[in-house]
């Protein structure tokens, strides 16, 4: 949060600076074309390959299921390629390298840019030209993931959520409770707060009321975990 | 991945313009004093009340589970009163706010803090002021978790690690596996990947190690399914 506050009250003299002074260097670094030459179909496209779109590559590889992986980031590209890793270098926002990549000839496309722009930009573009794809589709937050909802995409995992939710498993069970209970515990907070991104996606632009959400969404769960706290007292 | 080699690119303009232009306003804009008045004593502290940390709350806050939650970014805090939480304004990695938030009462400490350099500052202080605490972390990636594990932490979470997972669980059901199949495909991919981890980081300053490491890993996970396929084959 410090970064994006501190890049906006910068935003004036950075973006002076930015075109005098850094832009030519970078442009000089970073001027090794982008890669055209996919040497195969491939049943899926995964876009974006750090942290996220490396597990998805390292399942399917270790299933034998081919992919395409494509990343923007030449130094992310040169440290896969050390790794082992077959990674094509494109912007997966440009359609160009989306049909390098023979996007008309996938079935599956993941999207695992962490950029919240580049990864909307590109939602836009292959929903657009290859509108064939299924998307599944990475979000940083709840934000990002209203901005994806809508576009109509249906699956679309915020990216931190899973990993909170064990860790306050571990946590519950350090507090006592067993395993199942933990269990049940995280299953329902699940259910109950991916409707409610529903809901609350339906309000996206209104504070005042995703603020009354947030309230009764509490209310809610409160009220249900007490009803299965009473209930199994009278069934002990 | 862009900003981050961007910022350090910039960084020898930044510091100066920042030192002489930005900060002053900053400080000025950031004024208010940090909170000290907490109410109670909670068995719990969650430092860094962001997308990982707010979850762990929530599902505290439903089961009637009192916590004390912090977080450093002023903006971040109002917005989060906003929405009705009780948090308090503070920076974990400073040991008189540590005192002010109790850490001498609490029991479990909950490292939700994303940025890597505070989240380690603030590990290594919890442990040298209350080694009675114990710490259940969140890692941003691979290095994070390293430094976390180096420090003998043992509850450490890749934030976006099972999230990607279940993403790619996802796509092997679209890609015709059944429910199970791509179930026991993930399980078997996570408890080898957190067996190298494990065995990685004792070789984390070697990258030729670390390669070596990658490679071998890959090989037995292609191995270990394909001779689950087999034994499938001869069973069926």
């Amino acid at each position: 949060m410090l970064v994006v506050s501190l890049s906006m009250a910068l935003t004036p003299l950075l973006t002076l600076a930015y075109d005098r002074l850094i832009a030519p260097r970078l442009r000089m670094r970073d001027d090794r074309p982008y890669d055209r030459d996919v040497e195969q179909d491939t049943p899926i496209i995964i876009a974006g390959f750090g942290r996220f779109g490396q597990v998805v590559g390292r399942v399917l590889r270790a299933r034998g299921i081919p992919f395409t992986a494509m990343d923007a980031d030449p130094a992310q590209i040169d440290f896969l390629k050390r790794f082992g890793n077959k990674v094509f270098y494109g912007d997966a926002s440009r359609l160009d390298l989306l049909r390098a990549a023979r996007a008309d000839k996938a079935r599956l496309f993941v999207l695992a840019i962490d950029d919240v722009q580049a990864s909307v930009r590109t939602a836009r573009e292959v929903q657009e030209h290859f509108p064939h794809l299924m998307i599944f589709a990475r979000a940083r937050n709840r934000a990002h993931a209203y901005q994806l909802m809508e576009l109509g995409i249906e699956h679309v995992s915020r990216e931190t959520f899973l990993s909170s939710l064990e860790l306050t498993g571990e946590l519950l069970q350090e507090l006592g409770f067993t395993y199942s209970d933990a269990r049940s515990t995280l299953d329902r907070f699940r259910e109950h707060d991916e409707r409610m991104l529903q809901e609350s996606f339906r309000y996206q632009r209104d504070e005042k009321k995703l603020i009354e959400i947030a309230e009764r969404s509490r209310r809610e769960l409160e009220s249900l975990f007490a009803r299965d706290a009473a209930e199994e007292r009278r069934s002990a």
